[in-house]
């Protein structure tokens, strides 16, 4: 069942340079879609460098044990994604599977099967055809360098209503460098991680450790910091592949100002791509920002922010544009965090709504449901207790989602 | 806007026995509903015992801070409860509501304010007319014993679609002591505590230390087991009240015959009650039990249940009647609770569909299908690690609750 593009979808994909030393192919595979790649293989240059953020869900898919294992190696030749099957409770046949997609992989490559990075989304449970995402792999391999960026994006979208990418690029020791990032993920998304499947590609040189520092951190302030409807995917998967082809003097300190380059670029595609995510949530008529400030810790902030943007209520009443506050008053009270009914404060679209434990006298409504009708909502709480604070994102609930919910795997 | 009554709704209304000792009124307060009465009013004698458990919300209403600052005393003359405003977040204007309710109330029964207790539900944010409350409550007061069980259970309604109420009958030192409970919720039903407004009325002598006892033990497996959306109310408020009526010799030790006796009428009723809010959540189409065991203790099987039972992915797919359990592994895993793949079993109606990390070999779907056609829905999961098992019960997830939710307050 297809959906309608999400009215919130950016107009076109982005134009993204070109990766140094990476090449990509996509290919259909026969085991679920028809009329459209479903697998992609990015194989990279001897020497690129990997770090990895995963899923906290205690029921990890096959392919994130899998990358888990051979990350800490820092080194990647392959990454390849099939969309349709996750590849999730399908024991020893789902691992003979993952690891024969590999093995295809790595034969094509020349390299080790643990240089292959996988990762598969869609149904839970069912056991994916090992023989034929081989047999597709290895038609990818035969292929390499003939895809786009793009393509890889469309090949790896389940219920995604857009294709997501986003680029940036920065200048390291004299050198341009380029950074490219695709994602797919629409429902299941919540913290730790929000994602389902991210990745980001960029030439930058770059030690797998310094690597790894950056993409931890970028990942709190992106794909950690977005929900849709709080449920947390097995297949959560943040993987960022540096292939070093853009000359720079290899960037091994995570202290140094070039790491800093680099982690403001990172931070710039995942962030883009975060947002891209929550505007495909499923059935998403809205975007909306939750910031919260004056906590007692920033940790707080983001578990306050995220009983806000989790909380049914308050995403039916956004989704009616109803300026129905009292819900966002409930969530900040629902969340455990340290908060007191008379230093809070509320806001929606820039208005102050109520503080001092009542609406603010004389206030007029018609703005804010004015900004309730648009397209981006933002809703504002001060705690007024401390100085923790914290920025999320999620989309409005509508009927639209329990459709592509209750369609899905029928 | 009015909605079809809920399909899990009881054919009737129970048939339930007067409470000796209690008298009830009910009338249109004029403050939000037209055609229906929304106060009501209950007197009990002098000497009426009263026990109560209130929300963990931390922006609780104004009448919730009202009964847990008197509730301690022990002693009830009055219940007046109000449905269209919440009475939440607002400021001083809502507490002089709230006490001129109060006095009304005991300036008829001749009584201290502090012997009233008042609950209010509706609108968050909206200062409610004191003075209109004030007087319907003396006009109530005027009316004292017309009313029955079953008006009580009505005029207390706000998006709940049936009245709801239970009773049961116990001897008790060879007296017969009787129990009648009505509540109302439909949405903003989540732990702790779940039910919006409940209260058990009972003739059984019984001391208020004994009567708090009983009622937060019994809260725990009964209110504060059910969700329908994970949105904890502000206003949620469980209240016994024991006029001694009956005239059994007073029930003074927690851990009695007697006590236990009484312990198991009240927990019948509020059970009962509990779960016809499930039946009552927004929207719902079926009732779901989860039933969780072997978890590594019960606290973290409850966290289980609830991570499942408030999964928005896990409720779709119920609602389409789709037997995607991999949402069950899912929702398992993103509990946080101690978990292994290779030792959950996941059971649907009965039918274990995958156990040691894959489906069970030759499952067939097609008797789980017709299971989850039916009103009644049960999953059971077994984490396989301890001995931790606990019970709770959720609805379906529909474009029902959508549409509640999105026109509640315009």
């Amino acid at each position: 069942m297809a959906h309608a593009v999400s009215p919130l979808a950016p107009a076109a994909f982005p134009a993204l340079a070109a990766i140094g030393g990476m090449r990509l192919a996509t290919v259909l595979t026969g085991t679920r879609y028809k009329g459209r790649d479903d697998l992609m293989f990015a194989a990279f240059v001897p020497g690129t460098a990997v770090a990895g953020v995963f899923t906290s869900n205690k029921m990890p898919g096959v392919p994130v044990d899998w990358c888990r294992k051979i990350v800490g190696a820092g080194r990647a030749r392959g990454l390849v994604v099939n969309a349709g099957n996750a590849n999730v409770f399908t024991g020893k046949a789902g691992v003979a599977a993952c690891t024969a997609t590999a093995r295809a992989a790595a034969d094509a490559l020349g390299c080790k099967p643990a240089e292959i990075f996988i990762s598969s989304t869609g149904v839970i449970g069912q056991v994916p055809d090992g023989a034929k995402l081989a047999a597709a792999t290895k038609a990818a391999a035969s292929r390499l360098g003939t895809s786009s960026v793009e393509d890889a994006a469309r090949a790896i979208m389940t219920t995604d209503t857009f294709a997501k990418g986003a680029g940036a690029e920065v200048r390291i020791g004299g050198k341009t460098v380029r950074v490219a990032g695709i994602a797919k993920g629409s429902g299941m998304i919540a913290p730790a991680m929000a994602t389902m499947l991210a990745y980001v590609f960029t030439d930058a040189a770059v030690s797998p450790a310094v690597l790894r520092t950056i993409l931890k951190d970028v990942a709190a302030r992106t794909f950690n910091a977005i929900t849709v409807d709080g449920d947390t995917s097995t297949s959560d998967t943040l993987l960022a592949f540096a292939t070093g082809m853009a000359g720079n003097k290899p960037v091994a300190k995570a202290g140094s100002a070039e790491a800093a380059a680099l982690r403001k670029a990172i931070e710039a595609v995942c962030l883009d791509l975060a947002i891209q995510i929550a505007k495909d949530g499923e059935g998403a008529q809205k975007l909306v920002r939750v910031d919260v400030t004056g906590a007692a810790s920033d940790a707080a902030a983001r578990t306050i922010g995220m009983a806000i943007a989790n909380s049914p209520l308050v995403k039916t009443a956004i989704a009616a544009a109803d300026a129905n506050w009292g819900r966002i008053v409930m969530a900040v009270g629902k969340s455990g965090e340290k908060a007191d009914r008379d230093k809070l404060k509320v806001s929606v679209g820039g208005v102050t709504i109520a503080r001092k434990g009542m609406p603010v006298p004389g206030y007029d409504e018609a703005p804010v449901a004015r900004h309730m009708q648009g397209r981006d909502v933002h809703i504002a709480v001060d705690i007024g207790l401390g100085k923790g604070k914290a920025r999320v994102w999620t989309c409005d609930l509508t009927h639209a989602y329990i459709d592509i919910n209750g369609s899905y795997r029928s």
